[in-house]
């Protein structure tokens, strides 16, 4: 009901008569004036005025399910957002919903994460209401091979999401690191339940440093308010980050991975430069050539053999 | 305590007094009383008689950690039993405890299962103290597309397992069923948890059919008390299996796949036959020619081509 009076809110820029909400949605006016308060509790600004009735004058910066189902207009991503003002991990919470056929499309947001997890083992800094932090729960029919593809998937999305949101320029460090000049913005955690020859669900996660200041980032992290140098409505990036995850999930469903690799090689910063990528206890140097429709990245060694790599950290040489 | 007791128990075949088992385990006679009450309940027949003591007459056939435990001499398998009378589905309890740092070699073992999970979703009949039901979790460090191996490594512990303990000879249709004299005997389903690059845990479940009867069977099924004519104790078969699948995956993780594929080559039905392998909606036929090092089998088609086949159901064919 709260999300129906708020819609019906969000709609309109006048005042609207508490009568006229109570019968539209078919409501007690003691009900509606209950909803209100708790609307009013968790920062959305609603006047009442006396014979005029309520308004909204704006609603918070929280990227809760009332707010990014708004106008949101996707098909299947999003459609259920599990929203929480922390969690430890969204990663952790997405894959135990995986386990309970949860729908594919299902997010879980959180504002803040005690224990944000990146790839390999490592953590993703998380301050509260200054980045998105969120996993996506798919349900792809393919191959654990097939997997990587979705990371590279989502790599592409959010330089798209980036640039229609901000315009600015994204790229991207293979396999998944999102650099915006010179600088990591983003990162992606792709993990997996999956039988040896069949994928359950894939649960993707994502962090985006949005309005992170400069004294909360790393050296060589950054974020789109330090890039634009203004604060942006994290919202508004949301809704086109899941808009376009959607597109190209869309777009890989249809034509395979294709399509998704072709922009991948759009937007990345790592082919053509001289890198050197290190493994867990030795490293390989070389020219990056391509990726693979898998993933893979092919890397022309000194020795002139062409190596295929799956997995590892890339530096760029100079 | 009860652990400790009756070890002790198990280890003398004459009375032993209340006062040297209370002195030597440092409990009370109460305790002691008490904890023998405790194991008569779960079905240990203990005799007790004033002025000799307690005698351990027999165990109940069940595959508690107390029983499985007991002189079984594993480096990490099996040291932790999770033991249940029944369960929905031990790979679903699996996964959840994989997902909360349960160590490497932890079994969940149920009595029976209302839930049984197969591959591809089917279900696995799981009668109450007939057959053996477990799932295993593993951490081996290895990439998701090198999981079959462990598939293939369980059928042929299995297969092992089954000649020790029985003198039956299992065989392997491809790629993971365990067949004898024709009939399938056990099943093996292997899920993971797993990043695009690197798996976090495996969980192998395993369902071997040990006293079932004609009638609890369908007809392309079979048990090895229908094989040998007689019951067997499910805990001598299930003790082997488990000291094979530690022997097997010590192998693996010091030789690689090799030693592995090469013991599924000498238990395998499949590969010499002409097959037919049937996907979600198409199939092929011709001859299949052997498995590769990831686990895949290959096959001739009649126009010659050889085909890699990473998934999908084998009929054999005359």
């Amino acid at each position: 009901m709260k999300e129906k009076i708020l819609a019906y809110l969000k709609g309109k820029h006048d005042y609207m008569s508490g009568d006229d909400i109570s019968s539209r949605l078919g409501i007690s006016r003691q009900g509606l004036w209950k909803h209100i308060q708790e609307l009013k509790d968790t920062g959305y600004d609603i006047v009442a005025v006396p014979h005029l009735g309520y308004r909204l004058e704006s609603s918070p910066d929280r990227l809760s399910g009332l707010e990014v189902s708004h106008g949101l207009d996707t098909k299947f991503i999003a459609r259920k957002v599990h929203y929480f003002d922390y969690l430890s991990s969204t990663m952790d919470f997405a894959m135990q919903l995986g386990m309970r056929c949860e729908p594919a499309g299902s997010i879980v947001v959180a504002e803040s994460q005690t224990k944000g997890r990146g790839r390999l083992g490592r953590s993703w800094v998380s301050p509260k209401y200054k980045g998105i932090y969120f996993s996506l729960i798919l349900r792809p029919r393919i191959p654990p091979s097939a997997s990587p593809v979705l990371t590279l998937l989502t790599a592409v999305s959010i330089c798209e999401a980036i640039k229609r949101a901000s315009g600015l320029e994204a790229r991207i460090k293979w396999p998944n690191d999102i650099f915006i000049s010179g600088k990591k913005a983003a990162g992606i955690l792709t993990e997996m339940n999956a039988e040896t020859d069949k994928v359950n669900f894939v649960v993707i996660g994502i962090g985006l440093n949005v309005n992170n200041d400069r004294k909360s980032l790393v050296p060589h992290a950054t974020s789109l308010k330090e890039q634009l140098g203004h604060a942006m409505p994290r919202l508004v990036v949301f809704q086109e980050l899941l808009r376009v995850l959607e597109e190209n999930y869309f777009l890989f469903e249809e034509g395979g991975p294709g399509p998704v690799i072709e922009k991948w090689r759009n937007s990345n910063i790592t082919i053509g430069n001289r890198v050197k990528v290190h493994f867990q206890d030795s490293h390989i140097e070389g020219q990056a050539l391509d990726i693979d429709n898998d993933g893979s990245l092919l890397i022309r060694k000194d020795s002139g053999l062409v190596q295929k790599i799956f997995s590892g950290d890339v530096s760029h040489l100079r």
